[in-house]
């Protein structure tokens, strides 16, 4: 038996106990807490009936029996935080296998930051105003691709496609030439319901187990030419990365905030409930060089206004629905959550290493994080999300 | 034992033989043929050990067993087809519930018709050229909501949502005022790739299992004010009816035609390959009149080309995947898939039972059907997609 040495200011101490699914050897994956830099085997320390959900390879068993029962978890896991657990159940981070922690269902892709919407308004439409009329009425998102959601630490094969530049008269096809991430939060749904059902901004913590971190890969020239009138397509569906840990909602309680204020206000079905924003602080590591630091807490509409909007014409939702924020971009350069507005579509680069770059190259590798406020001045660490560019097959 | 007695001019003859899944009186459900009007019981009728697959609730697992087993598995159907079989395995088609014939991976719908895109043009941006830029050099598609693809005979609730008219000044909230329907033809995707994988043109037999007809229902207030700039997602996605039986790619062998023609050349991998359309004739009953007759042989992408498109990125085709043709509509009024075409905006009402009639109304059923050439002047059905409009909750 041992207890679990937690080092000082880590941010995955007591009050984090995020969810993952993990492997060790070759072994079954199976679902895991981490505490510090120490997993947790949830298949071994927790043998009630209804555990039988952490033998499974994902955490959608666990995530479908909803908050009752993720309370309770949560619960027996932080008594055990602080007990002597059996050390065959205990594994150093570095020593294990993470695995993607959820079967996607459907995967929706919002736009809910303003600062990212104006700044490409400016950069795909110079000529008209900024935010298009629909922005500040609804949550725009779109459905993206659920079988092209990985893990972090998936390597990210350049796409191929077409690519036509205004001076172009014609597209040609080849490897993308403006490949860019986008820096995004993600909400997960455990509890889904049934076709033409809604789900109220008041019932958000019924349905939406955690949060994960979301790097939504774009190339920006396959979508530049590709994305009227039906919106992204090939220019995002090569790869969509997810980090390895699922915080749960119930470790974000002291970061939530007031959503920046909304004028006009939106109608009704978007109005009052679980209206809170999170103050989640992200950075972004370009080839080990910090280049971003994009702040949540800026982000217009609130996730239960996403999941609200989602499900209001009665669209089902599932165990396993990822849905995620869209690129976290605040109002300063450096706040900005993708390199297009980072660089101003490539007109300013930024230096990374010494070297002046704009868009991703063969070799390249990002890791963004994310930390929160937790209770008594501790972090709620999300993990990394990171990915190397590969070059095109 | 008993030989299945087919009527003449049935399109579900020997040279057909789609696939379902049904069930017979709250049995489990499983996979069956239709020759006439029975049923033919597959996990009774089929016994060697790859056929457990019969016994699933979907198509999937047989679908991932690739070309060469959906050969050996025709040959042995068309054989029963003529011989004496146990009475216990048929079923008279109105005795049996069908179901979903098919877990849904990701839906992927395309906008093929170059009469459907000009039409919508015209309509939505009538200042402009009707065709965009984009829409002759590559098949233009999105992704739609999986978890709403439902089957033939689910009442249909009227989605509710934002509409704004442009004489309104801001949005409102309520039940949609222009429900409509797109006609399509969906292909269903067995055997898939791994991530960073293409399927060329020329390989799309290898990985298609067969066609079904799809009904995307579409909310045009809801549309019209969402899509810009990330495409149509609240407008689609409370649901896509699809038909209960999947018409494997062998039987359409005699209903390939060349694609009308593409002008300009398409980039290269796009062009040769299996590039044929289909002469598959539909029919649109709106309570019980029929009031068009799209022809698919009239869709400008062919379906090799779709599906080489899509995974032209290297993403990740899976078992269950669906990708829908978009809106059938030919160059003649009578020939338009959707009601906002053969209406004009609902400027230029159609007769139904003597009332005139522009989008839909609660308690309207539409009826899709459709029928392709087989051998020897036969016809190949697949049957019908149908829905009722419940009033909005």
């Amino acid at each position: 038996m041992t207890a679990v040495d937690v080092p000082a200011g880590s941010p995955f101490g007591p009050e984090n106990l995020p969810y993952g699914v993990f492997s060790v050897g070759g072994g079954a994956p199976r679902v895991g807490s981490r505490l510090g830099d120490t997993v947790l085997d949830l298949s071994a320390l927790l043998t009630e009936p209804d555990d039988a959900v952490f033998a499974a390879p994902t955490l959608n068993p666990f995530m479908a029996q909803g908050p009752a029962r993720w309370a309770r978890v949560r619960e027996r896991l932080t008594a055990l935080a602080g007990a002597d657990l059996p050390t065959a159940a205990l594994h150093p981070v570095q020593d294990v296998t993470l695995h993607l922690p959820v079967e996607v269902a459907d995967y929706v892709d919002f736009y809910a930051s303003e600062h990212h919407a104006a700044n490409l308004g400016r950069l795909f439409r110079p000529d008209a105003a900024p935010l298009l009329p629909n922005w500040k009425h609804l949550p725009v998102g779109y459905h993206g691709r659920s079988s092209t959601v990985v893990v972090s630490g998936t390597d990210i094969v350049r796409p191929c496609g077409q690519r036509k530049t205004p001076q172009e008269d014609a597209p040609t096809y080849g490897p993308s030439r403006r490949l860019d991430i986008e820096v995004e939060l993600g909400f997960l749904v455990g509890v889904g319901t049934g076709l033409g059902d809604r789900i109220p901004v008041e019932d958000f913590a019924a349905h939406v187990f955690g949060a994960v971190l979301v790097n939504d890969w774009s190339a920006r020239d396959i979508q530049a030419w590709e994305y009227v009138p039906l919106g992204p397509n090939l220019g995002k569906s090569f790869a969509t990365s997810i980090g390895a840990w699922v915080v749960p909602l119930a470790a974000l309680a002291e970061a939530r905030v007031p959503v920046p204020g909304q004028d006009p206000q939106p109608v009704e079905y978007l109005r009052g409930g679980e209206d809170w924003g999170l103050d989640v602080d992200f950075a972004v590591d370009w080839n080990g060089e910090e280049v971003a630091r994009p702040p949540y807490r800026e982000m217009y509409w609130s996730p239960a206004q996403m999941l609200a909007h989602m499900t209001v014409n009665g669209a089902t939702a599932r165990t396993g629905d990822l849905f995620a924020s869209g690129t976290v971009s605040g109002p300063e350069r450096h706040q900005r959550g993708a390199f297009i507005e980072l660089t101003w579509g490539g007109a300013e680069p930024v230096t990374v290493k010494g070297e002046e770059r704009t868009f991703l190259e063969d070799g390249d590798e990002v890791v963004i994080s994310a930390t929160a406020p937790g209770p008594d001045g501790a972090r709620i660490g999300f993990g990394e999300v990171t990915g190397t560019i590969r070059p095109a097959r």
